[in-house]
């Protein structure tokens, strides 16, 4: 019972075969690959407009190298201050523009609210020369925090950014989770909405490493092919990561996963709600969900095999549970049933 | 027939089950894993010394990164003018580094030349302040020119770096063929001859995307890990790399791919040699042969389909063929044969 | 009546002189000149320590330089939000760096609160690899908001810094004004206090563009020099930077430059908290008062020619007023009459 | 008689006096000031065209944020193996560039032939992706080695860049003495041949620290303001640069102090020349001389109190001299003399 990460997890069955089949043969190297050509014709079908896609293994490399072509090295970056690019990516948006400033900017449920990046881009814009040039905004679907933006969310702050001229770009590291949750067009989430680039993830949702930065206007991806070379990004076996994404998409394999987990987390924290001394704050809207435990319940979770994370917060004992796309409903029953358990009689009681 | 690189191929039936073993069950992420555990032992094993090991998914990360470790921003790496480093990383090391020099050096057969070495960091070091510091150098082993350097020769430049206080770093992208082809012990190859970091290749020689940082001296490794995840080259799902790496080793696959891919392309390189015209300029020591065609025979075997490189050098009509894991000896005799009928009786006579 | 900064004023006689006097003959170059020896030999009295100096052209240079040696590119700084160094050096510490973050904590009255920095290091160094490095901490003395630190205070930061490892810079851009206020000796309010790296600034002060990067521990000087030629910061003519700090120093200039600028500022400050409607909120320790003035009256004193700063903040209305060495009680006073007169009896009433 | 360097020097009396001038008064900081509005008009005066103008104190500042400006990170520039860019900034063009690569090509007589640049950028440019893009050439006038380029020889190496669509830099840490040695217009040495931006340098010919960025066509100037303040290059004084320039180009001093250097080599060079046993391999064309000296030649002149500098390459007894504005013709003829002295009757014979 292992609800640590969706990282924690290995690979889809679908995807491990797609691998095994695409193992034979040669291909050209550095994504002139069949493999590849198929994946950008499918992402131009699954979001209904041309698109630009570059392949990697991690979100990390996808989100710095989307900012890299986005923002100069003397630019901003506005994004939530629990943001991933800004916590847990140990500098990696710094590296690849060169040096430019992550402008983090509180905002509740784990959302960015557009007019606290109105005012963000105000004051960094202020003294032209003397501060960093505000030149993107980022926001992550669904978020850290398990919520998701929906689609006028989205459109409110790309909004904010085209009157000051901004680039927006979204991480989609749990983008899956989302476009299931709002059961909505990946179309109306990004680019009809105002997203200039997504980095879709597939590696939390059943693949093994496998990332696509797209870019929704052609003319903003003049870079990112020598960028990704650079950053020792561009795989020569290409069609490892092409064919990990195929098989992700095939038969909306995503979006069965996303729903999956989804449905997965939103029964724990139903389940875990109505344990007596159990808050769960933030609605359950993807597949994570964060609960606030009575004392002694994580010790007791944790005695009983319960795999998951703390989550240090303004509540003192916040925790994390992440679902998948393999998670069973048993074992999410069975957590609740032991959080009752123990809630009900307490360790040492 | 494809010649064109050792990239061009997928992964070795042992890489693919290895793959698909791992794939069930939950695994602690970022490297935290039982696969990476293992493999951290067994290149302990292999090279028959502790070493700090960091899993990352192409070669140029794993140079960059162990340059990064090795260089300041204001420093300078020696490497050979051909080296790929150099030519075919489109400055991934400069990036990694902050900004650091590469000086290129001539070599004959694509090896470093020692004097050569000691003077380009005498000449380099030799306005402190106003020159960028010589900081460590880099041989490829085997060569971008398909030769190896001898444990002597290793040994030479290593006494270079020595008396100047210098690291040495080995690209080992086909460490494997070298090996095979001195049949020596790979301590004897490495750090016992003066190698502070080798990146190991596994990718060309039968994995999907697998290489490794090896740190023979661990006081050398105190940056990489953070380095490494800052660059986007931290897999969430490390287990994935670090099991590829593990097949790879697992009864000396990793020797047998090398020891086959040399012994086609030594092969190949006699059977073109023998072809009227054809000169092979070069000894062929590991997995490649550069020949320089009479005029039309590149072309005629290029529309008989056999498949291999321009390779742009002081001989104008130079090529370049790569043997791999999966080379077949009739693949490789039939274009010899197909050179000889060309050669004797040319398009159009 | 030019009240807008202290670097709106040119250079103080006897440092005009001095760089008059230093014009004649030949020196080598690059530092390696009387002047700049002498001039370390006068920091080391002055600081009664050894020290390692490095004069540079600009605050932002000097920062920048300082804090490229203590943090490495995968690290970060902890400031105060309204810090120079985050607000105003467009990015310079970034670049210099290699991409290193700036975590901006809040504090009262421009000072960081060593709870706050605590915390600050506390969360930032949660996740090991994940997160950037905690390596420095940075306070600027006099602050930005025109107060100053005590010694206790300083050390009190200090004390947070030592115990979790991080070295301690100090932005003196204003060092002489903090000085002159306090009363103390320079030592006490750096090295002493746990100081490692300051930034001293004259051109603020008198100079036309001098600053020197001052190193309590020899040992945390090692690359500086490198750095300071490769960011083009390393003058040829050094003695001409040189020989403006000697002159400062010379006498005590500096301690009177900032003990007048304090004065005026005081008396500015005295004066314009007794005009009717304006509020002066926080304390006038330095040489800049920010007052919050009744609508219209920025506008009257404007058109009357008195040349100050909006200064955006909590406080719709606040205004910067800047004194420097060559302000005069007669124009502070003509500042303070014209305020009330326009007060008692604003335009257009 | 100091000829280590024209950096040796302090300033010339009218720069001086110039600076003595700007002192007093209160002007607008960060180059917002009357002094840096005439330097721009002057500057499109002597240039005959609208140009940018960036004010720095450094050759080194200003030929690094040149080439930011030309080339991104993943490109590269051309350049003469021994420019300055090269091998005296300590990899000032990479850190500015954020690790763009520096492609040295040799060429006689200091200067780049327009043949040899054509290879490079062929080369360089083979295979996208992989290798860095070239973006900039960069010239040298007058050269490393005092010899200068024609117009014509300017135009040539251009119009290699016109078609290959890079961008041509002119490093003019010298250019007042390739003016004067040529007597053309400044117009037909830059824009007119294809230049650009030009870094035009006063400190080595009469001032403190000052030169100039001077940016041809304006649609290349959008990031210097801001990569300027970045580097830490944005003087808040920065009427004390502007002021140094426009002495300098007032009455042609600039072109006066060019033209006495240059006399002065001439003189120095001619004379050396004619003492038996010295030679002078390269045409003396601007303010350097590079004799070749008998053994013990270099000892007994210096012995004789004469200052110059050691210079090592393929001669291994090769030195330099250089003159500046304020060498003498005594001087000058007092060490031919002592050097004929020393040659006919060597010490110790």
């Amino acid at each position: 019972m292992d609800f640590r990460s969706d990282n924690v997890t290995g690979a889809a069955p679908a995807i491990t075969a797609a691998l095994a089949a695409a193992a034979a043969g040669t291909a050209a190297p550095y994504g002139a690959d069949p493999w590849t050509d198929r994946l950008t014709a499918r992402l131009a079908a699954v979001f209904e407009t041309e698109v630009a896609v570059f392949p990697v293994v991690t979100g990390t490399a996808a989100n710095a190298l989307a900012l890299a072509q986005l923002v100069p090295p003397f630019g901003a970056v506005i994004c939530h201050e629990d943001s991933h690019i800004n916590t847990d990516e140990c500098g990696a948006p710094e590296m690849f523009t060169g040096g430019a400033k992550l402008v983090a900017v509180p905002g509740g449920a784990g959302r960015l609210d557009p007019a606290a990046v109105d005012a963000a881009i105000r004051r960094t814009g202020y003294r032209k020369v003397h501060r960093v040039r505000p030149a993107a905004v980022s926001v992550t679907q669904a978020t850290e925090c398990g919520t998701v933006y929906t689609v006028e969310q989205v459109a409110a702050v790309a909004d904010v950014c085209r009157r000051h001229g901004l680039a927006l770009h979204m991480d989609g590291a749990r983008f899956a989770n989302a476009v299931a949750a709002l059961g909505c067009a990946p179309a109306d989430l990004t680019w009809r909405a105002g997203v200039d680039v997504l980095c879709l993830g597939a590696t939390k949702s059943g693949a093994w490493a496998a990332e696509a930065v797209v870019v929704f206007r052609p003319e903003l991806a003049t870079d990112i092919a020598e960028r990704r070379k650079r950053a020792g990004h561009l795989l020569s076996k290409m069609r490892f990561v092409s064919a990990q994404l195929l098989a992700w998409l095939d038969d909306d394999l995503w979006l069965r996963h996303g729903a999956h987990a989804n449905a997965m987390a939103r029964r724990l924290g139903a389940g875990l709600a109505a344990v007596p001394g159990v808050t769960v704050p933030d609605p359950v809207e993807a597949n994570m969900v964060f609960p606030v435990l009575p004392p002694g319940l994580a010790e007791g979770l944790r005695a009983a095999g319960v795999l998951f994370g703390d989550w240090p917060s303004e509540h003192a004992d916040m925790v994390r549970f992440v679902t998948s796309f393999q998670s069973r409903p048993e074992d999410v029953d069975a957590v609740v049933a032991r959080a009752r358990d123990l809630a009900v009689a307490p360790a040492g009681a």
